[in-house]
């Protein structure tokens, strides 16, 4: 085969088909024969339903996979940025550079984003192939010192990244992150490195939690699931001592309701809240109390300008240590079952390895 | 009577009292003869549920009012900032100077506030009486050019200035704001001062949409009571040829659910939102869009720092004319004459005049 | 002649030139038709001295000319911003779109940026001439209310829009703006536009107060010559009744040493700075009074992100008319008689009529 | 000896007098007993000539001091936030409380700011005495894990925090310290508290960049005091392997010229300076770079609001550790001793040990 892919076609149906070896067209392009590719809760929300939220037409077929790491193949005549031979990271979503969003440094807001195996033009392949085809300023050279499974972890770091900057997380800040899976445990590392003080990890499974602590050394927080938002709220302050003039920032990577609720109840007056996680479109929310304390919530999306680039220095400094969230590794041509572990709720990460040549 | 006084006791229950004349305690302190006093929707809610949200004890009753004007009656030995005959608006709550709130600049966040005639402390009186104590600094001199009754919607036009600060509202911008009341028609003018381009008022009656297109000549739109927040968003766009990365900022001052959607929808992604009207405490909110939007949502409390000084600014100079909102002017011992014309719907802002000599 | 251009081989050493029309290569590209191009500082300094601060080499010659108006007169495959024949204004700088720069929103920091007529690689040609080769993200469709003549101070505009989002002018503000020329006008024009309350415009030379006045209806002071800066700062505060809490912004647009001294003696604890005028490139400053009095300096070079947009708006809108800056059209041959006109002080804004069919 | 203090009657003229105990006055107000007294750069330039930069009328005699710890003795009646016994830092400023800049945050810029041991009213005595009044919000209790001798570096601790908040120091930034004294020592220290990656400490003394590298591990970098400021950046950055866009952030805190030259020209266009250290009032200055690399200067005064919060916190954990700049303790009545030592450059930071009961 020239280019083994893992192509979707409907919930429960995915194939491993040949495609094309994608060709150079624009001189800044860049090919890289991928190494590792990570499986994400989207991953397998598409796997098991079709799509996210919307309806998806897959009749067509999308090659799936969007974390993904590799050595450069092959590059345009204008490239400068990276060499042939190459390990990298890839961001995998190009935008279209000439609308007002990518020239005002949002680039990850532009409509006419090409992003990995989502829903679109049928440029837009995914990463679980043998050769993918990216703009060399959205590959991320990595140092010999980090390996290829570890650079996969680059993509969720970047989530974690971008949450954290939107939160505008400050040195000496008392943070609470709603959830701990793979997004909550690096939002908490990435706040650390931005200087927070207090982290408080908050889940309702206590594996997750002892991961947690292991992990980040950490405080953590497990509501009830019969309480009231309120009750939680009160409950987590009064566990760890903290006052109603305490918790800066609340981070909730776990889309949950009653998670969104307590994390606006936790914050204090003037308190910022970033949602990471998605789950159901609409929820009920406290919004009187957004307004009474006064509360700056903003959505997350992706990640944007610099944050790949922060990402890729967080983990090649040690300063967050991915190894530990690596928890399998499946040949490619397995690949559904990675996406079934997944499901099942095993491991923190797991990756499928790329196809042998 | 030394101290004449609007005290209220309960729904529907308010009596004319004579309270004490307050003393001055504080080498800060000012008491201000009150000219006029506004009647706010707050005071329409306490005159007819005995509070708002919470539950609040009113048997030793409260003196309400928190807008108002008057000319300044005497002065502690310490005050500089204004003398003796000063005409000034009155910024009704007085914060504790010393909390984390009070040093950084977010004084209206401050715990230890006392906020006229709020459920609180005994000292909290409100403005319906002769003689009020509050804090130099609190009070803002206006000049001769500006009457005691306009000086009253310095207090609205300072929600406004907080509102429209929050949302970081810059020139060239487009903003809707949804409900045309006062405050929604303070924000309007406010971010026309802070140089926004086109202004978009919602409302749901076509009367105070014709207010609005005369008051402020900005655009506006009703949108259907029996169509969904999505219908209206489009129809809201498609009206005014607005394409779906055109409106930058939504301000929202009803507190409506159905409003409070509508707002979200019709934001580009990356676009900017601030509540400043209150409604439930809980509704059905869509979070989904908030994160795919990247939207930045902020709760909106009072004023503070500055936005007294703004709005005394834009009044005096006629940037904005206040006149057109006046809409009564009712004798203090018929005080609850104006709260009831307020609850029917009667004008914009009603007016209570101080009592007599 | 396929495409008249004004070349400039040195100090006083231009020639009227025969170039080729430049061609479509990548498909985001249009070609202009030059309808008037104006006369700035830069093109009269590079007119006498070839070239300012570093040196130049002119041997091969440069088409000069960096602010035009024209109509689109060919468009690449790919574009979908203008069509043929639309009126447009002509950022003059492209960048590279793939730098970190470029990325985040700053392009006009982008160090591969290629600027009209500035010294640089053989493709910056300037815009003296009758074809222009741009990106059509960098050309701004103006409507049939504004002429093509007050379509070539979008550039100056741009400027002012620059300096002032830099100085981070909001409402309410006291602006001070240090040089009345083409600049020192628009900052202050831009400046009310975002809400500016007082405005000061400083110059020695009466004749331009004069007009700023007219122009602007704004204060002005005219500071001596032989005082210090203390002393005209002194004597600026006092004769406009500004007490030393009061300035909070400086822009400055003249350059000269004495203006910037007193640029910064005359603000405000705290208050902010902006540098849009080039003089020496070293000077005397005081750096003490920075620490004191805790100020903001902003260098401030070219325009940026959204730069255009709003200066196309604020023209089109008429919040600011440009059309009494602009003082005499020269013929497309004569170039050079608009460059000794300018270099004579005469006139504010001089322009150069586009060559004929 | 009621109230032993030294007191400063002009250069190189010291005394140990008695002075009166303070007394509450102010509700507010609390008494520390004065544990130790760190010796700062300004005391130097006070003892060797009587002032910085201004006259000072030292005739009535100052008690000089303003970096003290020490233990709450009594506190006034409406004192909530400290109780007696209390080990504390203090910081040696109470602003007005009632103005604008306090009012919004900046109450570091209070104009009615009374300084210890600052020329002013005669109650702004220093620290170095026995009993020292302050506000209750000025005065910040320490953990039993921290001496009183580590105390005292909260105060150019927190001169540090707030250079690097002006800096606006973000996670992964590359930041240059110029000087290695003690607020430079301590810049760096916050810098990478605050997520900084690469730091590189500057001096031309190389004692003081091998004390660095032991205090920090960070990189340092020696200038030639016969090159130029373009010849120093630039072997600065070829010696570390910095490209021309690499270096996010300057802080100065020498107050040398050459030094500020430098700094000024190492940065990258878009770069952030601020400027910590005091040098002479006026130098010569790179304006025009400034405008080409559009970079922000900030100027830096003392220390505001969440500032000594931040430093206690990053000392009471450990985040930095300031027992190596701890160079030696003296006597009070030899306090004279500590400033000569200081002023010989011996030792980082010099203390002076309270009075014994």
């Amino acid at each position: 085969m020239q280019n083994p892919s893992i192509v979707l076609y409907g919930p429960g149906s995915a194939k491993l088909e040949d495609k094309p070896v994608p060709e150079i067209v624009d001189g800044h392009d860049v090919i890289v024969r991928i190494a590792f590719v990570g499986v994400c809760g989207s991953d397998v929300h598409f796997w098991n339903h079709g799509g996210i939220g919307k309806h998806v037409d897959l009749t067509a077929g999308i090659v799936m996979g969007h974390e993904a790491s590799g050595t450069i193949s092959s590059i345009g005549p204008a490239v400068t940025c990276v060499s042939v031979g190459d390990r990298v990271a890839i961001e995998p979503g190009v935008p279209c550079r000439f609308c007002s969003y990518c020239r005002s440094g949002s680039y990850h807001l532009c409509k006419d984003m090409r992003f990995a195996a989502a829903p679109g033009p049928p440029d837009t392949q995914g990463t679980l192939c043998k050769y993918f085809k990216v703009a060399e300023d959205f590959v991320y050279k990595v140092g010999d010192e980090m390996s290829l499974e570890e650079t996969v972890l680059v993509e969720p770091t970047s989530v974690a990244v971008h949450a954290v900057k939107l939160a505008d997380v400050r040195a000496g800040e008392t943070v609470v992150v709603m959830g701990s899976g793979t997004i909550g445990l690096l939002c908490a590392a990435v706040a650390r490195a931005f200087g927070a003080y207090r982290i408080i990890l908050v889940d309702i499974l206590d594996t997750k939690l002892e991961f947690a602590k292991l992990f980040l050394g950490c405080e953590t927080f497990k509501p009830s699931t019969t309480a009231s938002a309120e009750e939680n709220a009160s409950s987590l302050r009064s566990s760890l001592n903290l006052s109603s003039t305490c918790i800066d920032t609340v981070i909730e990577a776990s889309g949950a309701a009653a998670s969104i609720e307590t994390g606006i109840n936790v914050l204090r007056p003037g308190g910022k809240y970033v949602q990471t996680g998605m789950g159901k479109p609409k929820i009920e929310f406290p919004i009187g109390m957004i307004s009474e304390k006064e509360l700056m919530v903003r959505g997350c999306f992706r990640y944007g300008a610099g944050d790949y680039e922060l990402a890729v220095s967080l983990l090649t400094r040690a300063i967050i240590n991915v190894k530990p969230l690596i928890s399998s590794t499946t040949r490619f041509e397995e690949a559904t079952e990675a996406w079934k572990k997944t499901a099942r709720g095993e491991g923190i990460k797991n990756l499928i390895r790329g196809v042998d040549d």
